[in-house]
């Protein structure tokens, strides 16, 4: 058999194609925040990671714009060799002040911190325990660790009696990391920390939480899941990433010093890849300066979240209750979620389909996600057109 | 035991550091390509792979500072979902051009690249037969692969006689992926393609080039490894990085179309990343333009790096041999290697130093790369300084 039959018999995308209601890769031309140009026409962003509308600020924008003209546009090396600018150095050091933690340490995307951490500290004999919804990134990350003789075991979603089911099994003597999202990504609840951290200190657990959807959103001034806990201490690693609330690309962990130091000459994801460009690192930097100085851009966002989800819920919707800035619509089959994604991109509501096998059966969805920059009149907007759209297919 | 043991009694770093020899994480200032800044002194990068020397160009700055005004400072979604913009389309139809290929995928950094590759197409009961010294990157990709149960073959570094030997053993019915550097990015050897695509041929395997060191480096005009040995039909997939010849981060891979179709909809380090930022992609494409309108700035790189490479041999040096642009200067201990690394760069020239286990026992080497903006008095004076310190050091 031929490695490549697979691509060749691969064809759901052209179907979907070919009925019109394909939503994935579609090109923006231009982007203003809560409204982008796709294919020639304006259309509302309810789909978007750009929490704090952040991207498109004047101050983030010149900050990028500074550290292309005096550093230039790559830094052709990794952190570990020739790729470390001064700049970099200043947002781990302002990162680690903003956590309140000892130290931080950058990653080129959100994506690879996750493997950045994982294989690097668990090895042969030691276990990943990690949750079943956690995001395709600590997948990743855990699966790379597994191909490298560590164990791994995971537990039902957000189920601290499951995940005390597993590590009941497994011997306490051996060391143990439990990985959990602080948000879940697709359905946006928060982690039972509180019952997390006490496992792990009763398991002989280390932690590590997932604040990709939790920083920006959820703690004291946007501090993430463990701020929101008040377990700052209970924590052993927070991992977030620069693509959202912090409006530019890269990621970062956050721990003890010679955790930090452990991985930064270990870490083959740090070591092998190129560092984050000068223009991304200048980007984040202005964006966590932004978030200091303006913690009501926090309430916005979250304030924005909730008047959807709280109309969208009164309409009749399936919403999954919640509260960050992420208000998934179940729509529970393909075929409708593809079609209820066509009515409201024609109407000019843009969302994210989940179809499965990305969620399961019958939680297939419109996620939807808010940002401190829409304002009443594009949220008014969206709900209305959600009311329309639904009830033409008869799901209000 | 604590997981964390291992990084509390991780303390080599600090006794490099105490001998005041320590090589990494050294923060550049400035950098305007064959000279940086560090520690506010002016020093000569012998080090990078700013190949072209195009991330200071005006043009290729111009073209991401336009894009931050126009995109913005990040995408905040993926290329799937809503982080596609027109600017990453155009890069990758250029690219597709560029390499006479019909399609071409982006990712969002170089290393997250194979992993987007390998694991998505080789799955349990395939096969991925790997050189021993591949790239991080691709020893990253085939853990994850291993990790999802598919099947993990090595052979010797560069030996198609072992790639042979390899593959006589499996099941030729079984689908798999030969998975190589173009150019090895320690030494810079050029892999025996030929030999690779027939034996791929005989033995049902498709085929994976790593190009990175190789694009803008070899093959005609900079076109990578299967150019250079007029392969471009027998090659299957070429994968490669912006943050070396192209001024950038980020990576792309090359193939048929429907294998890219394919990668675009189940691979997660593409889907669940977010995409390269305005700004890298504006850079990469400007710096794709110079190149393909500049083709004697790869005449220019490799006649600087075999000035380099020819002088140092004749000084005496162990310099591994080659025609690409990385010099390998073997020293042949741990604290010899830190030691010259000191000397040179207290003389003012950076290079990178390569210790064990990152090359095995006797390899420990000055790895010394060049660029197409290194000027003359650049090359002398690397030169120069390598035989006064070789000569203090008794190393020639």
């Amino acid at each position: 058999m031929d490695l490549f039959k697979k691509c060749y018999d691969f064809t759901r995308a052209d179907e979907v194609k070919a009925l019109g209601v394909y939503p994935y890769f579609r090109p923006i031309e231009e982007n203003e925040g809560p409204v982008v140009q796709i294919e020639g026409r304006k259309v509302i962003m309810a789909g978007s990671n750009n929490y704090l509308g952040l991207t498109a600020h004047p101050k983030v924008k010149e900050a990028a714009i500074k550290a292309v003209e005096k550093y230039g546009t790559g830094c052709s090396g990794s952190r570990y060799l020739t790729g470390t600018l001064d700049l970099h150095i200043e947002l781990e050091e302002r990162l680690a002040k903003f956590f309140s933690t000892e130290a931080v340490l950058l990653f080129s995307t959100g994506y690879q911190t996750a493997q950045g951490i994982i294989p690097t500290l668990v090895n042969r004999g030691e276990y990943v325990v990690s949750d079943k919804d956690n995001h395709a990134c600590i997948v990743a990350g855990q699966m790379m660790a597994r191909g490298a003789t560590a164990e791994l075991v995971r537990y039902k979603h957000n189920d601290m009696k499951d995940l005390e089911r597993v590590l009941e099994k497994l011997p306490l003597d051996a060391p143990k990391l439990i990985v959990s999202d602080g948000v879940f990504s697709t359905g946006g609840e928060i982690v039972d920390l509180p019952t997390l951290v006490q496992l792990a200190k009763k398991y002989n657990a280390r932690t590590l939480i997932d604040d990709a959807h939790a920083v920006g959103v959820i703690g004291k001034g946007g501090r993430g899941t463990a701020s929101e806990f008040g377990l700052e201490n209970g924590v052993d690693m927070t991992m977030g990433t620069f693509s959202k609330t912090f409006a530019s690309l890269g990621g970062f962990v956050a721990s003890k010093a010679k955790v930090i130091d452990y991985l930064k000459h270990h870490s083959s994801a740090l070591i092998f890849s190129a560092s984050p460009t000068p223009a991304a690192v200048a980007a984040a930097l202005a964006a966590l300066e932004l978030l200091e100085e303006n913690p009501d851009l926090v309430k916005k966002l979250i304030r924005n979240a909730n008047k959807v989800r709280t109309e969208l819920t009164a309409a009749g919707f399936n919403v999954i209750q919640g509260r960050t800035a992420i208000v998934p619509v179940i729509v529970g089959d393909d075929n409708l979620a593809f079609q209820m994604w066509r009515k409201l991109y024609d109407a000019g509501v843009f969302v994210n389909v989940f179809i499965s096998p990305g969620v399961p059966q019958g939680r297939q969805m419109m996620r939807t996600s808010y940002m401190a920059s829409h304002e009443d009149e594009h949220l008014d907007y969206i709900i209305d057109t959600f009311k329309k759209v639904g009830a033409e297919l008869g799901l209000i």
